[in-house]
Formats: C-alpha cells, sequence, structure tokens
C-alpha cells in the first residue's frame, strides 16, 4: 500500500458509487412479487432455495429460545448484558417529549411524540452470529415505545437460528422471532404474509439483496437505510501509536473486501509507520484474505498538507466510524461537518462502539452521514403537529389567511375561512 | 354521496395503495439517466419538451427578481411576513443541540448535531402559485443551519417563475432559483449539472414524476419523503356545525381528483347533515369539478358506533390532517396514534394550518403518518455520536468487548482491543 497526497486521492478515489446490479434488482422484484402473492407458500419455496433447508414452522418456538440459553456460556450472557445496559442509558438520552406553545388569543400549537406501532427487524445470519445487530436495533425501539417487535433471521441448513441471537433476543423480551431471511423476509415484513404481521418500518443489516429489496418497499412501509460498503477514517499524528492505528484499521477491512479502511495524517515519517505496521498485522489475521483484498482496494494512507485539510478529506469521504488520533482529540471536532460515528483518542477504537459503549453501531454508510444519522430512538417515534385556533385568534387571521389561500387559487380554502368569520360578523 | 358504516368503510376503501405506473417510471429512469450523461444539455431540451421554453439561463437573474416584487401586491407581502413569522416560531421549537453525559473512569459520550450542508427545494409550478412551498421548506432548513438552499421550479411558456414565488424565495434571502421543473429538476439536484450544484438532500411537493424521481434517487441523497394524494379527516359530533364540516372537507376535496374527505361521527343525523352540506356547497365552488370528481370517487361520510370505533378508523387511515370537532377535542388526543398534523375545535379547519399558524403543511399523505413526521427542522440536520473513553474505561471493558467480537467471528477486532490491553500489562 503506498502514501497518497490529498490531491491524488480526491481524483481516484473519491468517485461515484458503483452503479446498481440489475441482475440483484430483477431477483428482488421477483420474490416481493411472490411473497405479495403467494405468501408462507413463497416464503418456504424461497427458504428452501436460498437457505437449503424445508422450514415447516416459521415462528421460533419456546422450546428452541430454551435450547439455545444451554448452549451459550455464562460469560457471553455477562458481557451482552453489559453492553445492553450501556446501549440502554445512551439511548436513553435520546428519548423525545410531547411539546406545546402558548401564544396569544389561547392559541395553542404543539408537536405530538407517538411510537411506531409495529417494527420489523432484520438480523443477517450466515456464516457469522450477529448478537449485537439485535442490541443495536431493538433496544432504541423499546425506549420509543413501539409495542410490537418482530425478528427476522435466515435458518442455518438444519434449520436452526444461531443461539447466540436467540439469547439476545429473549435478553430483550423479543419473543416473536421468523427462521426467514434475504429479501423475502423483507417482502414479508413489509407486506404481510398468513405467519408474518405486516410492519410499519423495516431496520437493520443485509446483503446486497436485503439492502435492495429494503429501497424496493421503501415508502410503503419506512427503512431505516440503505447501507454500503462500510468505512473507518482515522485522522492521527505522531503522539499516538501507528500500531494502534493499524490494528483499528484492520478491524475495519475484515468485514469484507469493499470496506474501506482509511488513514489521513499531515506526517510523511508517521505515514510510512503506518503502512509498515498494516503490512506485519495482516498477515497474522485469521481473516488475513479478506484484509488483503480490501486494502489492497480500498485501502489508503493519506498525507495532507495541514490538520485543516485532513478534516476537509475527512467531511468529503463522510465517513461511516472516525477516529482522531491526534493531540486534543476533543478540540477537533468542530471541524467535522460529516460523520456517522465520532471516535476520540487512543483508547477509544471502532470495536468499542460495535459492540459494547452504547451509541449505536448502525451509522450511516459510503458517504451518507452528509445527511443521515446513526440509528436512535428518534428512528421509532413520529411526530403529529397540534394545532388549536380559538374564535378569537382565527377572526384576526382570517384575512390573511384569505389572501394567500386566493393567491395560489384554492378558493375552497378561503371559503373554509370565510364561513367563520361571516358567522362571527353576522 | 352515501353514509357507510366502519364495516364497510374498511371492507371498500381502506385497500392496498395503486401499483406503480411503469410507464412513468420508465421515462423518469430515463430523465435521469440522461441529466447525468449529458447536464445542462439535457435539462435543456427537457425543459423546451415539457414546459414548452427554450431557456437560455436557468438561473433567475437580479432583474428578475426585482421584477416580481413589482407585480406584487402589498396585502400578499403582509400576510406572508406574518405567516414566515409563525413559521419561525414554531419551529424554532424543533432546534436540537448536542449533547454528552460523563459516565465513570472518565468516559465521555454525546451526540452531536451538524446541519446538512446543501439542500434542494423543488417548488411545482404549472398553472398555480405555491409561494406558501417556499416558506414551509425552506424556513425549517434555515434554523437548522443548512447554508446552501437552491430552489428549483418550472418556467412557464414565456420562460417566466411566478411572482409570488420568487417574492417568497426573497424574503427568506434565498437567491439561487433554478427554472427546472419536473424529473429532470430532481435528477439535476441528486448529481449536479453544469449549473445546478449537487445537493444532499432535496425536499418539497411535485407531480407523479417528481415522486417517482425522488423515490429513484433515494439512496444517493436523501428526500423528505415521497408524497401521495392527499387527505383529510374530520371527526365530529352534533356539538359543531356540519356547515362547517362539509367546508374543510370540500377545501380538502378541491385539491385533485384523487383526494380523500372523510368525515367520521357517531351521528346518523349529523353524518346526513354533512352529506346536505356537501351537497349545496360543492356547487357553488370555482373548482366544483375537481371537488366533485374527488367527492364521488374517494369522499366518504363514516359512522361509527362508539367514539372509540371512530378514532380506531382514524389510526387505520393515518391521515394527513385530523381535525377533532367534538366536544372536548384535546381530550380526545390521547386516542390519536397516527395523523400528520391534528387540529382541535370548531376554529381550527385545516387552510389555518396550510398557511398560516406555524406548524409544517408538508405532511405524510396516504397513510404514510403510520411511520412518518411533519417535515421540521430534524429533516435537516444529521446526528454523530460521539465516543471517549479512556485508558482505564478501555481497560476495564476490554475483555467483554473481545469476547463480544469472538462470538461474532471478527478477531481483527478483537486483536485491536488486546493490543491496548497488552500494553497496559507489559
Amino acid at each position: 500500500m503506498d502514501v497518497v497526497t490529498t490531491a491524488q486521492f480526491y481524483k481516484k478515489d473519491l468517485t461515484a458509487p458503483t452503479p446498481h446490479n440489475r441482475e440483484i434488482d430483477k431477483a428482488v422484484l421477483d420474490i416481493i412479487a411472490n411473497v405479495q402473492q403467494y405468501g408462507d407458500t413463497a416464503l418456504a419455496s424461497y427458504t428452501e432455495k436460498f437457505d437449503g433447508v424445508k422450514v415447516k414452522q416459521f415462528t421460533v418456538s419456546n422450546q428452541e429460545f430454551d435450547d439455545a440459553q444451554e448452549l451459550v456460556d455464562e460469560a457471553f450472557i455477562r458481557a451482552l448484558t453489559q453492553a445492553k445496559e450501556n446501549i440502554e442509558t445512551y439511548h436513553r438520552s435520546q428519548i423525545e417529549k410531547s411539546w406545546f406553545i402558548e401564544r396569544e388569543n389561547d392559541v395553542v400549537l404543539g408537536q405530538k411524540i407517538t411510537p411506531i406501532e409495529k417494527v420489523g427487524v432484520y438480523v443477517p445470519g450466515g456464516k457469522a452470529a450477529y448478537p449485537s445487530t439485535v442490541l443495536m436495533n431493538v433496544i432504541p425501539a423499546q425506549l420509543a415505545g413501539v409495542k410490537s417487535i418482530s425478528i427476522t433471521t435466515p435458518p442455518d441448513k438444519n434449520g436452526k437460528i444461531n443461539p447466540y441471537v436467540l439469547v439476545a433476543a429473549r435478553l430483550l423480551g423479543v419473543d416473536r422471532v421468523y427462521k426467514v431471511g434475504g429479501a423475502q423476509a423483507i417482502a414479508a415484513l413489509a407486506y404481510g404474509t398468513e405467519t408474518i404481521g405486516k410492519v410499519y418500518k423495516i431496520v437493520g443489516p443485509g446483503n446486497a439483496y436485503v439492502a435492495r429489496a429494503k429501497k424496493w418497499v421503501y415508502g410503503d412501509v419506512a427503512i431505516d437505510m440503505i447501507a454500503g460498503p462500510s468505512e473507518i477514517c482515522v485522522v492521527a499524528d505522531e503522539t499516538t501509536n501507528p500500531r494502534y492505528v493499524a490494528a483499528d484499521l484492520l478491524s475495519q477491512a475484515e468485514h469484507d473486501e469493499e470496506a474501506r479502511a482509511i488513514c489521513i495524517t499531515t506526517s510523511k515519517e508517521f505515514a510510512e509507520q503506518v503502512v509498515t505496521e498494516l503490512e506485519e498485522q495482516v498477515v497474522q489475521l485469521e481473516r488475513k484474505d479478506i484484509a488483503k483484498a480490501s486494502l489492497q482496494a480500498n485501502g489508503k494512507v493519506i498525507l495532507a498538507t495541514s490538520i485543516m485539510e485532513a478534516f476537509e478529506v475527512v467531511n468529503q469521504i463522510a465517513p461511516e466510524h472516525l477516529q482522531i488520533m491526534t493531540e486534543n482529540p476533543s478540540e477537533k471536532l468542530s471541524l467535522v461537518q460529516n460523520a456517522g460515528a465520532i471516535f476520540l483518542g487512543k483508547y477509544s477504537p471502532e470495536p468499542l462502539g460495535d459492540y459494547f459503549a452504547g451509541p449505536n453501531h448502525t451509522l450511516p454508510t459510503s458517504g451518507t452521514a452528509t445527511f443521515s444519522s446513526p440509528l436512535g430512538v428518534y428512528d421509532f417515534i413520529k411526530k403529529s403537529s397540534i394545532i388549536h385556533y380559538s374564535k378569537e385568534g382565527l377572526l384576526q387571521a382570517a384575512d390573511q389567511i384569505i389572501r394567500l389561500a386566493n393567491t395560489e387559487g384554492l378558493t375552497a380554502h378561503a371559503n373554509s375561512i370565510r364561513l367563520r368569520k361571516d358567522d362571527a360578523h353576522a
């Protein structure tokens, strides 16, 4: 891996997003249409095709929850319970309350907060277990007051769900878990089947099929975001340890080959140390093939001419994860415009946030931190405006409302106001 | 129009949304691709085709702003200025601040609020003028701190922009207005052209082409919502005036033929009075043909057996606008789960909210109030999580983070923590 300048980086790497894969879209649209039409029958057929198992009962039974509990060790449950408490503490600060303001003439305006009634959480399956996904998606929904939470997750070849996922669900009191994955799970949550009830919002990460299915059902239901490849961006100087920087970059690079790990520094010597560390550490990793491919394709060490320039690059990238490993990192916060999560100092590596510290690990990827936020309690509520005018209040405003309505050519709007005005003056 | 029972309503009227129009999608995708490839040249060609005018200069000039000011009367400007103040007062309550919480071991967690840097506002053109759209979309963006706001709106056959729209833009200090409408305007804002800069979020209403273009660019940029046909739902009893109810229903029905105006009451006599009033009033309207067609297709007076049942219907419909015109309307607020804006009492008709009271008139339509909110200041900011751990804090958490990372098979994650732990114990 070479060290590049900011100009070289802008020119070569900060390009338009990959065009959509039409083949995936076609497959996903077929799946959605079939689930809408054939319901559970379509789910069973896709589960056999994609997960290689005939599932008789989509709903995870009590017995299966009990079995999972037996398989999981105590140390894991303790760590999970501590993570749950930390996540709850952080997200509790996000709870919003309804409010009202009073104006003259007995006019009251307000904003009422109501939880979304029904939410579906997608938890990926496949080779790995993702109990942290359960915590990060379910806890903010529960704090928002969502009454009905359903989890869908693909079964393995034996028709089982990963025990760590089931233990996490039970720890949070979610007992509605369905053995369905892929685009078919998203379609089932969006439109409902005999077994799986329709929800109003779908959250949670997934593969390309899940992501595209979410894009397609968006509008009919709400979704959290369309997740793309994941990034880390580390701004570092000589006051930190290049070994740590390299290890943190690699923790991102091991996710998948499309993951992006970028270090930005103003010191040429430090940049070279990071490159050396990356080369030494990567060969020792279990997932070294993935991490190497990711570094090769998307890894960068960028040499900036100043700390201001370094943060301009950060704001252009709008990274999912930003680590500031410089002197006085919190003083650099005001330079950050676009980032999903910001980690300050050398003892705040990204994996701390992925599992444990409390803030959500569902973060805007692929530059979408320019316009979107981490998953939070605010994703599970909606607002209603409240308007109460008195007779006096309305009469005082009547002529101006009529004037504005007439300008827009909406005379029945004007009439609704005029009728009341005429009555008052009769 | 007949009075129907709740059961009849559920069976016949509360059905799935209309399937997407493939012809529109095809046209919209072509437009987006051409604007991405040919930029301003594509914009000019589509503007000639759809708006019937050759536009030489997309950017509205200072002279054009001055000319507009001359054409607009003082009474309009006074009404607009008062509406602006009311909208600002209400939305100021939505401004959010960054926050931090301290935990033991010098651990600090927080949430940083940053405005979205660049926003595009679509203002419809065509036969009517929509200065209220300018106010409702631009004011919350400005209060959020958005630095760059661009307006696009289609020119008329003479290449002019409606003067009321320009006066509203200038009143708010927005001087970047482009003469482009339709799907081509959405594509320009999403991807940028020589003249129109790319934005990170697009807001504002539009026709079916604009709505579908927003759905297609969603993900590459943020959008406010995909607006569908508009609804009003009035829950009323004998304590109110059926003439007012009918006038308010008609103010919705005049929008377009797909608009839905629904009254729910528990009194058969009152229901019949509303029907009679509707029939008498509709023929007197300027836009009577549209209003009649809308009532015919989507208008309903529903007879509920109880007030509880009435609000169950409301929550199923999840109306854009809800008027509660019963005795003690504010006591019914707790029964409302899903509604965009809630108007309380007989002096709070919908047009008051459309123009003047202060809350936003961009509201979730077509049942999407089950999961989304009025446009607000919150739509123009984004959040970044902040995580700062001290050495002690990280060391205390280290084993649990490592345990969770290993469970998910992400050993480089575990390694990033272990490296720091080993150093501390060395």
